[in-house]
């Protein structure tokens, strides 16, 4: 008949690689069949309880609780096991011989490596703003593997570290690779061209690996923590780095990868990337833009053709021109939105799909995305998108590719208004549509665009001509009408639209708020031959093993971790 | 001093046609500066308010009121205008010439020309319904051109065809290309190998554009209207052109698009298409899966893309091998689900997405849809994704890189569970992790999987490996220890998902609830050299241009359009 046993030990920190070795010696006694040495969270409880490990005394353990639950093959089995915790314990202490000096403060680690630029922080969550803290306030810059960190206390960290010229990778920062030494989880490349910047720690990994996979390799990675690019931190860090990388001899192109984000964080990434001069493949996952390519930025669907991409780009780097921002000076200050009004409601939706990875709101009578949907179709607002072909348009008059009289009418009023700076429509042909749709058209463009002329505005007029050389009205004819016009002719929707969204990319002014990292702050932040170590005693080993000269800090939380002590420690400070 | 006139004109129906002639003819007067002749819906009366046409008088006229709107030099120059209205429409009735016999009712047009197989529907949506039904009853092929139809009574019209083994285009189908000749608007391309459906005139106009401007050319385009994808309509239309042109030898590849569309429908469209033995390109606006192919899938970004990619298709049939289906034979037919246990959360994340193509819902601690967000991660449900890398587990203890525990617990949980097909698990390698985990996880491998098969259960296991050579645990020996165990190893995140998506998506039944057109049917529906317009005169004129036999019936709506009379009328007959 086998036996439960549990016991509950507050008030005292444990290193969680300590449990996990003690978890595994305990059931490597004999008559133990399954042990579980855990702090008392719910998820934790939860997992015992599965097992068949809890029992009435654990039910209530607080998550600062250590919880050692034990099967064994008899109630004496299992009591002599619980006995035997205090002296596996002990037998542990002894057996540590890494290092002979052992600081217990950060600060005496520093005084001790006073060349380390780097403090890796492992503690608990809680404790772990604290000790980041102090490791900005000592000029070093941080890798915060920590999780369990708040918002705001991420935000407060990374803030710091842009005011002290610093970096913070992190907090829930798995790995980065700089100069080729791992810190935290690090797979063991090849050093080459490929600089990686990873909002995710398995995707740098992957990364990492598929480059070296391919034949590449890597010059540093560098984490972020999977928050970064939440909007309220705004990608303090991956900025940072995007920028070290873009300043960095040895990387010759840059992969950017991040877990699912806002799109309007995608496009301000997108635009700041656009300030770098160095190709970035960009990988976010989830947001699959329909356009290959804006200026600099290359997009991948996967973390594996986001390296294979890399590897091709950087093996091909002479050939990749950078493409060159339209130029906007013929434009007016006022002018700069998109009015596109379209008579094919599929045409309209691919462009749709296609500006909303150039530009933050395009607003449509068709919109997918609720905010921006234009509740009067009749008056455009900023980026604006207007199927004419909808229901509405279409009631007791003729589809506007028979009838072009509507969107004449539109195209004036839009290009009177002083904000407008193109206006793009399409031009259906074959059977049944208008007979000749460039004599209508035609004669308006040239109207408009000298009208706009006239009062200091450059109107561009892109026009979409979806037909062949033998429908009714002769492509070609169509096309060198509107071009005698003054028109921009494009026969392929998505070419349109990108002409159209990197016009308006260039129109909108783009502010860089984050303070890159340059020079001797570069060099410090590649300059990786001594790190101090505070946590995990795991990637101190690792850092050794790697050759590197590591500190590692005999960390203890406040009063032991007891919750109660530490309360009373805290208000006695403030 | 120019003046402004409006006329409200009641209870008469005018084609739409008539009506922009109209408008044409009137700017032509001397002394008229701008013109417009409307129905007086909302959208038109916010037109002609726009443009300054609108008077006082129609303010309030009803949609079913036309409003004639005149800007003229003069009072007397307006009055003039709208005096010649009658006139102007007398001396058009007069000019039309183009067909001697005109049946008055699509019966009469019937018996005139049996033989067609097709009547082309295009007046006013609210007349349409009872012509297409008419229409189907009559046994003949519908494309309903008409718009402002209701969702139900497309429904309705559907089934109806449906039961009688007839297609219906549309409603608000605005084009189709059948054997060369162009239904509604349609474009003259190429005949070719490449087949189309599209729940979406532009999308369907601008692929088959696109074939033929790169060399290649179209067998049949099929509409299907707008909202045949939309889930209660279940795509009847899209589903039997699809099996058509499956059926059809002249068709090599076919081309699939639609606007932006529910996923459980793309889903099923996608496993509807995997029955059919032909390659299909799928291009669903907005809907980008990370696979580039499913079985006889595949999947491009946009229209252009799919052209393209349906062209190198046509081009290169032979070495296209149709993915054989993954035999399932070994699994006991409880067997249904993939249980992902995840100890990297970018990892977790990118198999989520792509198994969301294969599968209408997993569920997952990180779901980006709230509504597969699993509430107690501690239980699988159907398809589970677990990232257990997330915060709520690794509170108080070690990563699940590092500390295999939790995960082996899990794995047993899992294979437990008879409704448990497929387990996937991913192992990164590298400083920081396990230092040997094939060392624990093999030996539970081979465990369960002999477990699960002395209960008559084959249990796959797939094992996604993260690492190098150069990584201390040796990428070669992990994966070399974990084969022997029976797992199935893979070093690509998006390849092993495929791989798991594709057993998944074979263990689970998929019912065709499309009764297929063949035989006759397919040959009745291709027959188009003569074919019945009823609505606007101008697909009639388009089909005698292309050299069809065309009949125009002089439709005119119940009671000449009066909607006081027509509800009359309705009452004396119910």
């Amino acid at each position: 008949m086998t036996h439960i046993v549990n016991e509950v030990r507050s008030g005292t920190y444990y290193d969680s690689v300590v449990l996990m070795q003690l978890q595994k010696s305990i059931l490597a006694l004999k008559g133990v069949l399954d042990v579980g040495v855990m702090m008392g969270t719910e998820a934790n409880r939860d997992v015992l309880e599965q097992s068949g490990l809890l029992t009435e005394d654990s039910k209530y353990a607080a998550a600062e609780d250590l919880i050692i639950a034990i099967k064994a093959e008899s109630a004496e089995k299992g009591k002599d096991a619980l006995d035997s915790v205090d002296m596996i314990m002990s037998q542990r202490q002894s057996s540590q011989t890494s290092q002979d000096f052992r600081p217990r403060s950060l600060i005496t680690a520093v005084r001790s490596l006073p060349d380390a630029r780097w403090v890796l922080i492992s503690v608990p969550g809680r404790y772990a703003v604290d000790v980041a803290l102090e490791a900005l306030d000592l000029g070093k810059n941080v890798f915060l593997y920590s999780d369990n960190v708040s918002l705001d206390d991420e935000i407060l960290i990374k803030k710091s570290s842009l005011e002290k010229g610093l970096l913070v990778m992190g907090p829930d920062c798995g790995t980065a690779v700089i100069n080729g030494v791992g810190f935290g989880f690090a797979n063991v490349t090849k050093i080459g061209p490929v600089g990686v910047v990873a909002a995710s720690g398995t995707g740098l990994q992957a990364l990492i690996v598929s480059l070296d996979g391919l034949g590449s390799g890597v010059s540093h990675a560098f984490g972020t923590g999977g928050r970064d690019l939440k909007d309220k931190v705004g990608g303090i860090t991956s900025k940072q780095a995007l920028s070290l990388l873009a300043g960095d001899n040895d990387t010759q192109v840059i992969v950017l990868t991040s877990k699912p984000l806002a799109s309007e964080v995608a496009i301000d990434l997108i635009r700041f990337i656009n300030t770098l001069n160095k190709p970035v493949v960009v990988n976010f996952l989830g947001f699959v833009p329909l356009v290959t390519r804006i200026g600099n930025v290359f997009f991948a669907k996967t973390l594996h053709e986001a390296s294979d991409l890399a590897v091709k780009l950087s093996s091909n780097l002479d050939s990749i021109t950078m493409n060159t921002p339209v130029s906007n000076k013929e434009f007016a200050p006022s002018q700069r939105y998109v009015r596109c009004l379209f008579s094919g409601g599929t045409l309209a939706y691919e462009t749709l799909l296609v500006l909303n990875t150039f530009a933050e709101g395009v607003y449509s009578n068709i919109a997918i995305n609720s905010d921006y949907k234009l509740h009067d179709a009749s008056v455009s607002k900023e980026h604006t998108v207007i199927d004419m072909g909808e229901d509405e348009y279409t009631l007791g008059r003729l589809h506007p590719m028979m009838d072009y009289d509507l969107r004449l009418r539109r195209l004036r009023q839009e290009s009177e208004d002083e904000e407008t700076a193109v206006i793009l429509l399409d031009v259906v042909l074959g059977h049944g549509s208008h007979p000749n749709p460039s004599a209508e058209l035609a004669p308006m463009i040239s109207d408009v665009k000298s009208a706009a002329l006239s009062e200091g505005r450059y109107l561009e007029i892109v026009v979409l001509v979806i037909g062949t050389e033998n429908d009714p009205q002769e492509l070609s004819v169509q096309i060198e009408s509107l071009r005698r016009a003054g028109a921009h002719v494009e026969t392929c929707t998505d070419k349109a639209a990108s002409y159209v969204g990197n016009i308006i990319m260039g129109l909108s002014p783009y502010l860089i708020n984050i303070k890159s990292l340059e020079g001797s702050d570069i060099d410090q932040v590649t300059q990786v031959s001594s790190i101090i170590n505070v946590g995990l005693e795991y990637f101190h080993e690792s850092l050794i093993q790697q050759g590197v000269q590591s500190t590692h800090v005999d960390w203890q939380p406040p009063a032991q971790g007891n919750e109660k002590l530490m309360d009373i420690l805290a208000k006695m400070k403030s």
